[in-house]
């Protein structure tokens, strides 16, 4: 077999075989495939696109490519949740431990935030102590006796996905819906999902900017799952706003200890019971979506989905008084409200332009490797949908320097968009 | 600009501006740009087309990527011709001491043999002395004093085409109309081609198999050589059976001394003279084409069309008695004369298989580097068109090991096919 003659049957259109794809990615991962043929497969697949059957081929061979997390003895059925990313979403901070507390453990690798779309891993760490490095032994250990993980990644997995995806930001070859889609789902089986729930965000602010291509995008996903052998579940989420209030990492923490309290916004605390009871049914721990939330919303009453969160933030060493008081979490030296510049509805909040807004703010990184300010971040006090009086407050900006804050406020504003005509609010599911 | 921007311009099907071409390869060339990207690019172009515009820039774009040669001070108008090469392809050993003896100096930098298609270098070669590796300088003085060089590349030109041929090679993009054609053309115009002649091979033993694709191609070409202020006129010609009887490089040169003796096998003869009368009007010398074929059947008959490729084989230190007595040109220890398995006429003799063949039997090369044998090849006694009698010769086999003899005998049988119906000769030319 030859990588060429690979790369020319996918130039001409036709199907890989399973051991095609095999050797090629196995080939790649050697470096026996240089990267200039990798590249020139990446466009033929990016051009001729991939079946699903090819596609559910690639991510085995990409989740087989390096080490691979074994859960089976450790847990019954190891759940895992992927978000396809966005502006505002602490989603995982929130449902992780109310499905734990559910009776549901939970161990999730997660990333850090890069562009406009935030990282879980930077909101933890607003955390004093928290820690995100995890050995995979600690991570099993503790999946064991907490019930309950939120780490960075320890092992080397999928590392074909890691080498294609430079190459891929480097060649044009990014938007590839079979090549997104086997990235996401390799490091998820790799990582020793046996079912996964995916939360594919669609809008303004997501990396699928319109319904059908997220849908696509998600049906690719359950098929590469039923290939693999992985019950999976995709939810389309809207990302024409920011989730919930709060953009920026301490910020947003505070917003999931509220939800996990019972309070926070209404859209956010909607978003969490919702995932929360799919992942509980996909966990085995309810039959029906119904029962799944009711469980969810018990656990939150009870207070048990908080104290998972102290249990979970305790075994990574991080100060538990830091969630006991989020009083205490990382602030800005300046906080400004700025007002409603006219009376009408709020026909958009742009969520990429307020993301990237929280990136110059220094909330994010523009960069692989740039410092991010914790502290930082604006609340977004109105959305799609309200009506608001000129002079009501409309943002927050939670800001470090002066000429940044200046910056932030004409850029949120801009984000902004009013209508003299009610409009809906958005969704917060699609299907 | 960047590299990647412009890969995704081409992916998504735009046309390329003259300085993003331009961007590209010079960066290519220098390193900036890595193979990775390069080859992305190519695919991309491989699948999406490039209009004849900006095969005309990337065409230019790479004949300035390195040295350039200048002929304007010696010769009036440098004519180049170019053959897409092909199975017992001689043309050029006759036909520019043809055009030089009716005063039109020509200067051609030619290649060597690959796979199953031979080079004119490989053939000069099995002349004693002759050399391949002139400088500029002796490039230059030659073609001033004598009016006729053939000779190997000595300047670095187009270093982008064969960095980029290299790539391609592996990353399967050789077959795409708008990279040949440029790597084509970009070389002609380095080597200061001022007017070019293509002889655009097709059928089975030709890069382009079909009549349209070949047509396809030369149109392309000359649509470059119009963009490029080079006039260019294409022949297409078949190469569905070898051209002449030889194939094999001393067998070559001996077929090629015999036709400027006004002798040799009649449709090479033929096909020289088509050639030549288009190189002369291309340089300026006939008016018409029946004046230039008029002019080289006189250089032939007066024997000054052989003085020049005598004085072509001493200046360039050939020992012109082998040039003088052919019959001193290496021979092989076997011959073996094939007679007819049947009384048909022939309705095939597969080129490529041909090729392929000899290139087995040591006179061509299966790697770059591959050492040759000069004196193995076939000598093709009856093609299509012709009756053959069963027990008639049909072609003859000069091998210098038995097991090379005898597995060649299948081979050269295979290629050839009989039919009980008459069938007409192929043409020589299609348009």
């Amino acid at each position: 077999m030859r990588a060429v003659d690979i790369i020319i049957k996918k130039r001409d259109k036709s199907e890989l075989s399973s051991e095609e794809i095999v050797f090629f990615i196995r080939g790649f991962t050697s470096g026996d495939i240089p990267d200039y043929q990798a590249s020139a497969f990446a466009m033929a697949v990016m051009i001729n696109g991939m079946s699903p059957r090819e596609t559910a081929d690639l991510t085995l061979a990409m989740a087989h490519s390096g080490q691979t997390l074994d859960l089976s003895n450790i847990v019954d059925i190891a759940v895992d949740k992927h978000s396809s990313g966005g502006v505002g979403d602490k989603t995982s901070l929130t449902v992780l431990p109310t499905v734990a507390a559910c009776g549901l453990p939970v161990g999730k690798m997660s990333g850090r935030g890069l562009g406009f779309s935030g990282g879980t891993l930077d909101k933890l760490e607003s955390i004093p102590g928290y820690r995100c490095d995890l050995t995979t032994d600690e991570f099993k250990q503790q999946l064991k006796e907490k019930g309950i993980v939120l780490t960075g990644q320890s092992l080397d997995l999928a590392p074909a996905d890691g080498k294609m995806y430079a190459l891929r930001d480097v060649t044009g070859t990014v938007p590839s819906m079979p090549l997104i889609a086997s990235s996401i789902m390799c490091k998820k089986i790799a990582a020793g999902a046996q079912a996964i729930l995916l939360d594919v965000k669609t809008g303004l602010g997501a990396f699928m900017q319109t319904l059908p291509e997220a849908r696509e995008l998600a049906n690719l996903m359950v098929d590469i799952g039923r290939h693999a052998g992985r019950e999976t579940v995709a939810l389309l989420s809207d990302m024409n706003q920011p989730l919930g209030h709060a953009v920026g990492n301490a910020l947003e923490v505070v917003e999931a200890i509220d939800a996990l309290h019972g309070g926070g916004p209404d859209d956010f605390r909607e978003h969490c019971l919702h995932v929360s009871a799919h992942m509980l049914m996909l966990g085995k721990r309810a039959k029906d979506l119904s029962q799944g939330r009711a469980l969810a919303e018990k656990a939150i009453a009870d207070g048990s989905a908080f104290e998972k969160f102290r249990v979970l933030v305790q075994a990574q060493g991080g100060d538990v008084s830091f969630v006991e008081d989020p009083g205490k979490l990382p602030k800005a030296n300046l906080v400004e409200v700025v007002n409603a510049p006219r009376s009408d509805c709020i026909s958009q909040v742009h969520a990429r332009n307020v993301g990237e807004a929280a990136v110059r703010l220094g909330a994010g990184r523009a960069r692989k490797g740039d410092p991010i300010d914790h502290a930082v971040g604006f609340v977004i006090l109105r959305k799609v949908g309200e009506q608001v009086e000129k002079g009501q407050p409309l943002f927050e900006i939670h800001a470090n320097e002066r000429a940044k804050l200046e910056a932030a406020r004409e850029e949120v504003l801009q984000a902004f968009a009013f209508s003299d005509q009610p409009v809906l609010p958005l969704p917060l599911f699609y299907e």
